[in-house]
């Protein structure tokens, strides 16, 4: 095996992934397996068998996913568009190489195509092999795995999409565009004209900077601008928001009947995801 | 000052804080000045101040709270038992010690008298002169502070209180005996026939084997048991549990005009708050 890098330490013949992408806090994972370690053009792709939150898909020794709580972010960044847009037939996924969004969008069955757009193949292969907690088989033939810049690629699409997931990693590496005022404007003009996009936009608690950036950007273009909420245990912060932009529909649909199978989303989350803490009502009132 | 405890360690000039009470996740905190530091006759005591999170209470090198989200969970095991009780007169806070949620509590102009037994002094020493944030002054008259054994005196008190709040830290030291059964049905005999419970009852994620013991021991002695949660970033696993007991009332309250100053919890908050994502009714289904 190459040589590991410094954010794997082996102690007393355990092996420990330590974060510290954050400068005051870190944190360490008991690793019992180095299932697969490649580098991409862009990243460190790993994925790990740790104790306590199962394999995890790694870029750059920052955990992206794991199988204990990878389907609450995959989950809550997919059913609330869809359940948001009354009849959504071309979505596109906007990174989501670890293939739980795709997966969760392919379950709706008036949904035509899914256009899933990552730039780093390796990302998609190490967890198509070796995640398949999350990815599952997708061998739904509605999805297209396109390996391509997501911003050139909404660049060139226009008055395309229904619904547009922007699945990103943090805003460091290369997802640093993925949350620029301009990839924005270009996910506007790709949606069609009753459209709906949705990102991740960080803790509220840690990274307001990154949410009130992300949240201006999207009020700026779109009429309809809505914050929601969930937990995601492994992201520093616990609280994780998505930020949502739609052209037309402001609410989610009413008297939808949820009958998806799913491990944290229902009926009650879906409605009460955008019921917001006072802190977070009191930050957006600053913006 | 005395030793450090091995919890505390010095890098290049700088203090972490380890917290490795799990096996298999370690948590470190770049601590920005060891604030107190004494030894109980229960456990080691410390304030220290974080750079992420600002001040924090540390018991035996596990945080309890910190000045960034420890309003989250004082609010959320206050104001919902609070607010589930028509006439919440006569309240009992076991542990507490950071005196956050006795704060809560005064909030409420119905209620008139708030005794809180906390077992270890130094605690709540410690948090009146160095965590502000966290315990407010408590100058209220009606916060009666008793430095006793939490399990001793619900045993010699019955048919008292309205509401029982049960802020315990983890289920390990000094907190062992406030996951027992036993404990439990003192407390039963200690409410009033239409009395309310409620005991943080851990992270459904990583510790559902505390959950479930603490949901068993409830719907046991209780007609009417409710699970709900939130949030707390600083606790691992991200979710946090509540289990409520209750003789008589088996909802809200409902129409509240919630008017109480928070920083967490609002009108929306509190009635979502029941509403358990699909893993965790799944996992209260096997009990």
């Amino acid at each position: 095996m190459k040589q590991l890098p410094s954010y794997i330490k082996k102690e007393n013949d355990i092996y420990w992934l330590t974060e510290d992408e954050r400068e005051n806090l870190k944190i360490s994972y008991r690793i019992r397996e180095i299932v697969y370690f490649e580098k991409s053009p862009y990243q460190d792709v790993m994925i790990l068998d740790s104790y306590d939150f199962g394999r995890m898909l790694v870029l750059d020794g920052v955990v992206q996913t794991t199988s204990i709580d990878g389907y609450i972010y995959n989950e809550m960044i997919s059913h609330i568009p869809l359940n948001f847009h009354p009849n959504p037939k071309r979505v596109l996924i906007i990174g989501g190489g670890d293939l739980g969004a795709a997966q969760e969008v392919t379950k709706y069955d008036q949904v035509e195509k899914i256009d899933l757009v990552e730039i780093d193949q390796l990302v998609v292969e190490a967890s198509k092999k070796y995640l398949s907690e999350i990815s599952g088989d997708l061998s739904d033939p509605r999805v297209e795995l396109i390996y391509h810049d997501g911003v050139e690629f909404v660049k060139n699409h226009h008055n395309q999409y229904d619904v547009i997931i922007v699945d990103s990693s943090d805003p460091i590496g290369p997802a640093k565009q993925l949350f620029e005022y301009e990839f924005y404007h270009h996910i506007y003009r790709a949606l069609k004209e009753d459209g709906i996009m949705v990102c991740q936009s960080q803790s509220p608690l840690l990274h307001f900077d990154v949410l009130k950036q992300t949240y201006k950007h999207i009020q700026t273009l779109f009429p309809i601008t809505r914050l929601y909420m969930t937990t995601v245990p492994t992201y520093p912060g616990g609280f994780w928001s998505f930020t949502l932009g739609s052209k037309k529909y402001d609410q989610l649909l009413p008297n939808i009947p949820f009958d998806k199978q799913t491990r944290y989303v229902n009926k009650d989350i879906l409605y009460h995801s955008f019921s917001l803490p006072e802190f977070v009502h009191h930050k957006l009132n600053e913006i």
